[in-house]
């Protein structure tokens, strides 16, 4: 069947050529514009439709226990959730895979020296907070994946853990060589703190919160205020997910029963160190012991001591064993089967899972989710039906290591690569401002959904508001777009993007919800009703912002994909990278001539024991240009696609519903031509060549990241030979751009 | 008498033309090189005969009992350095001041909601340390100069209780009218803190040493280390020297027994509320109370609370009751006459007053000058005399407001205008770096001398290890001179510079004696040999750097100004004051569209008492051109006087005694030149035009105050009318340059 082109190019052109990226015209991109009357209409009814009174109840009702991996709340849960999409009428089941997951047996943490204190490794009830009190259901604080181990050693204070940390340590003669780290929480995924720990030579590692960072440095602690309280520790992974996400023994493969897996030892995920989070009621005496050289001031946390480095008087006793089992890890999908184009998929995801009750991390943006599913089962009751599959996953286990969607997209590898055009992740929700990371190609079809959802506190457009909080930072009244930020790790979005090449987009409102409380036991509905999103206007307005999108991405008559901001994301992440090479070799350059010239040695102060750094190798010269010069052919094919488009439009032609398809499955695997089979140099399960997570970053991203990280590890023949690879992965997106050209060419009659 | 005019202008010259102010060359500003080799001999002798041990001797003697101003061993002091400089040979004598001075009666604060509190208001002495234990003869911890006063209200806290800190407060909706604002020490003079607290209508100041700043977030605190205990207080002086420094009764004469005084009612330097410090331990249970909004992050100190901004809950109640008393400062004067140029003076002070015994402030600098004074004498036994007249002053009263020195400059103004060449101030010393401060014509003066002493630490010249010190800061290893910062306010320099228009510099070391004990019961000899400058190392040094910038100032053939460095600064001011300008347009600009665009309502969080910034007037144009064309003339001035000194020297001309008086003259009285009779617009005190301390900062300086201040304050037609006053004064400085150079022109044979 042949169907009217229509005037969904010519507003889409529109759009493009006058640079509207918000504003108050109501164009949709991927649509007619009686398409778009009759979405408009139905995003209306969508509205209408959403109950704040549910998100509440099911919040109530899934983070009433503890909910974490393995525990009897957990399935419950999932049961509930699988019952209601059942309900709904969607094709829902639990896919369960059995993950390696360690649960305490011993945590013992004692200073022997120079006086005796054993921590407390518990955290007090809250009145009226009924889950807090739960204490025999809770998980006891730890970090999961740590190995078991049992050690004593000195204490030496390493800021957040970092390399440019110890880089500092090493300046002031401090080898953590058989020592014990203490470190706080803050600057990058906590699991980064053992593993660079570890590298360093240390025999175990301590991660506490810092009040400056999380407790009432930030201001009043819960239940007064939103902040930790002394003895809260925020539990968490420390798997190493910049490796692999996932079951830490089925890389590469879902972790069913039958998998096969790899020997414990040998899992390279796991830390290779003992680590555990502790409170900062039990950080003090510890910290307060040490002595040696005075810590530098930006490492200075709020606790009312001064901060010395160690090594020294302060000596402590670590001890922690674990009981590693399989553990049923539930994920419940639910479909609902497109009408036009079944074998397109809209996923929509939020983990499900907590470290306690989990009511904001995951279950505020959890509930959003469902509250857009149920609605959606409403609006079919009129006979409305998307136009492509729509997915609901409410994924299981993120919290140890992002896994339950991980071994989902590792199972279903191969149908997602055909059937997924993209992904929608939310996790946590609160008050404030909307903000987005993902595809950049969906930058300009996120900016149209944010113009058109109100912000409840404001009654401006969440975009304006969104606007307004950029200006406030910047300075700066001009208009601007929303920028989706490029994603790295740190929730269910990971495996989508990043191992399969899935266009992906991550979305949250917040901002004026702060708090310290996440993964310990004081995330909970009691709390989360004061200082979240006490009426649920947020979380009502999620359901509005990522129902449109998904309503908008499965009913469009074409995938609403731009490339124009991906390619200036691109001449960005490059000039970065020449800036980054740049300012490598001036300072090389600057550090080797203040050596030379002894600059070390005569400004340091004497009586304390700093060292003089080694000279530096210099930096050698890099050429960019076969990459710059891919980015240009790119720029070329995306103008020559859209003036192909102009004159598809201007010769009055139509595509079938197949050439759509065709069209369709172009567009949304761009985003594949970006990964390749062998992935990145040290970390072959990341396969997209544009984005990871830093391998010591966790969450952040490295954009280019062969490219960049070799530069900064100074490893410059593994930079050199990026380079063309890089050249390569993007002419084969610009060949997919040309696939798209060529298919309007030939449809024009 | 004619001498040969010898080389000293050619070396002069060379060393003006090689660029050469920092490195081997051992030629000496202002001296022929057989001058040179003279002087260096003769410093040579001087070093050499420099004792550690007296500093250390005179430093234990003079420290070992409280001696404030008006304290029995204040006077004890004065009459024992009299004794020395008399024994020494000296022409000494003490002169004497009647200073309306302040000591407390009534010292009371409490709490008085939500809770009862009193403060305790005494800190504990130290074992080992018997000043810390002299509380009898102790001033017990206050503000001098804050006014009698019995208030009660609630707490605001105002972070440094500086203008900015005030707009913060106002963008929150927060009012200190009718309110108690509590403030912590640092970010300026503290005496600035109650003169805007009153402007903003609170009722009383307390100000309190914030751990963060001074006490354990700095380091480990007294006796374990060098920074200020719970309970240390720092006292110190809230005049405000912004109007006029010295005696509050006596502004513009000496404060002698027979000065005319204004009534105290009248006095306008005094404090218009109550305000009085406070040690972190009694501070820390009112902040604790307080309720109202968080702190901004960077207000936060590091006491272990959650730092609200009031008001709310917290009351306290001050009263404060004071006994006023015309009080005895005792300045010693010492002079050595000069054998040529007697009534050319290089005048070289230091105070003596302590706020308790005083060892690090002002003794550590005291005991350098006056081994300074015994060795100079021990020279003249050996038939040395110095060319021009030395005269050494050990103030008194300079820590209730730079008063011993204000009133002796008051009442000898007229004299000093004629005959002071040169004021060399010093006040603390510490182990470090070498730092100066000054008229810009002696920074080359000032470089030579850094080049010919050497580091006790390290054995390179103190120039090249504050060069390395420069350089770890900056990155750059590139070679560069000691710059001297423009002088503001807070020592015996500032009515030298500006009241009387004296070239001045002020000198130290330090940067590796960093502590946080200063005007408090702790800065003692037992402190000051542990954290100070343990062997008087650097006591040393500065006497070498200090006695030898005296020495070659006191015998050189001409006096070794240089005017360029001055000219290039004055660029550097002008170019300062335009882009202040440009910013406040832009940010102007700025802030009305943010205001016009609603973004400060829209992008606040509602549930916080944000309010909008009101609409701004715009930032006129201002016509900057008149003074950089007076600073082009005078750039243009200088070169010619430059050329003329080269004619002069290849003519092989030689200048007579008379002829070096009235250049002599007319170069250092070229600073008197940047001063005028009426003084700066709103005080009319400050006689300089280029440099005053700022209204609002108080030691800091501001260069062309009475322009820079009309912009910051947006007083659009003052700053108008100051543009051309600067170009009149820029002018006069001009013409003396010029009047040097017809001197030499008419010297020429």
């Amino acid at each position: 069947m042949r169907i009217k082109p229509g005037i969904w190019l010519i507003t889409l052109l529109i759009f493009l050529f006058s640079g509207e990226a918000y504003g108050q015209s109501k164009s949709l991109n991927g649509y007619t514009s009686e398409q778009a009357a009759a979405q408009y209409e139905l995003e209306s009814r969508f509205d209408g439709l959403i109950q704040a009174g549910n998100l509440r109840d099911w919040l109530k009702r899934l983070a009433a226990r503890p909910q974490h991996l393995g525990s009897p709340y957990r399935k419950d849960n999932a049961e509930f959730i699988l019952s209601l999409f059942q309900k709904w009428g969607f094709d829902a089941r639990i896919e369960t895979f059995y993950v390696y997951f360690p649960t305490p047996k011993v945590r013992k943490l004692e200073m022997v020296a120079p006086t005796s204190f054993h921590a407390k490794l518990t955290a007090p009830p809250v009145e009226g907070d009924p889950v807090t009190a739960m204490q025999e259901e809770q998980l006891p604080s730890y970090n999961a994946y740590s190995i078991d181990g049992d050690v004593t050693g000195e204490l030496v204070y390493a800021n957040q853990g970092l390399h440019q940390d110890y880089a500092e340590l090493e300046r002031r003669g401090i080898d953590v060589q058989g020592k014990i780290v203490i470190v706080r929480y803050g600057g990058g995924y906590r699991g980064i703190k053992p593993k660079v720990a570890a590298e360093k030579g240390a025999i175990g590692c301590l991660i506490y919160s810092d009040p400056r960072d999380s407790g009432y440095g930030q201001g009043d602690v819960y239940p007064r205020g939103s902040f930790m309280p002394p003895d809260g520790v925020q539990r968490g992974s420390v798997l190493d997910i910049t490796l692999y996400p996932g079951d830490p023994l089925t890389p590469f493969v879902g972790a069913t029963l039958q998998a096969e897996r790899i020997d414990p030892r040998d899992a390279p995920t796991l830390s290779r160190i003992p680590v555990f989070p502790l409170s900062y009621a039990d950080a003090q005496p510890l910290l307060e012991a040490m002595t040696g050289p005075v810590a530098p001031p930006d490492w200075r946390g709020a606790l009312p001591i001064t901060y010395h480095l160690g090594p020294g008087e302060a000596e402590v006793h670590l001890k922690l064993e674990f009981d590693w089992k399989l553990t049923p890890a539930y994920n419940v999908i639910a479909k609902m089967e497109g009408s036009e184009r079944p074998d397109e998929w809209i996923i929509r995801g939020n983990h499900s899972d907590g470290w306690v009750a989990g009511a904001a991390d995951p279950l505020s943006g959890l509930i959003v989710l469902m509250e857009e599913a149920r609605v959606m089962s409403e609006l079919t009751r009129s006979g409305w039906r998307p136009n492509r599959t729509l997915v609901f996953c409410a994924w299981d286990a993120e919290e140890p290591g992002i896994i339950g969607s991980t071994e989902w997209v590792e199972t279903h590898a191969a149908e997602l690569k055909e059937k997924a055009a993209v992904y929608i992740n939310t996790d946590s929700n609160g008050r404030g401002f909307l903000w987005g990371a993902g595809s950049p190609c969906l930058e300009e079809f996120f900016n149209q959904v944010a113009r058109d959802v109100v912000d409840p506190q404001t009654g401006v457009s969440v975009a304006e508001r969104a606007w307004a909080s950029r200006a406030m930072r910047t300075g700066s009244a001009e208009r601007s777009p929303i920028r989706l930020s490029a994603l790295g790790s740190g929730s269910d979005f990971a495996s989508f993007l990043q191992h399969l090449g899935v266009i992906s987009l991550n979305v949250g409102y917040g901002g004026e919800n702060r708090g310290g409380i996440g993964h310990s036991i004081y995330d909970t509905f009691p709390y989360y009703v004061r200082f979240g999103d006490p009426a649920f206007e947020y979380g009502v307005a999620l359901a509005k912002t990522t129902g449109r999108i998904a309503l908008r991405l499965a009913n469009a008559d074409i995938l609403p994909f731009e490339f124009k901001d991906f390619v200036n994301r691109l001449s960005q992440f490059i000039k970065e990278i020449r800036e980054l090479w740049e300012r490598m070799r001036t300072e090389t350059e600057q550090q080797n001539q203040l050596i030379a010239q002894k600059v070390f040695a005569l400004a340091q102060d004497p009586k304390l024991s700093f060292v003089s750094p080694d000279r530096l190798n210099p930096v050698p010269i890099l050429d960019f240009s076969p990459i710059e010069e891919a980015i240009f052919r790119m720029e070329e094919s995306i103008r020559a696609y859209e003036e192909a488009r102009i004159a598809f439009v201007q010769s009055g032609s139509s595509l079938s519903l197949e050439e759509k398809l065709r069209l369709d499955r172009i567009l949304y695997k761009s985003e594949r031509a970006l990964t390749r089979a062998e992935g990145l140099p040290t970390r072959p399960w990341f396969k997209h060549f544009i984005y990871a997570p830093g391998s010591y970053a966790g969450y952040g991203v490295k954009t280019f990241p062969g490219l960049r990280e070799a530069i900064e590890k100074r490893k410059w023949t593994e930079a050199r030979a990026q380079i063309p690879i890089l050249a390569e992965v993007l002419e084969e997106f610009t060949t997919q751009v040309k696939r798209a050209r060529e298919l309007l060419e030939s449809a024009v009659k």
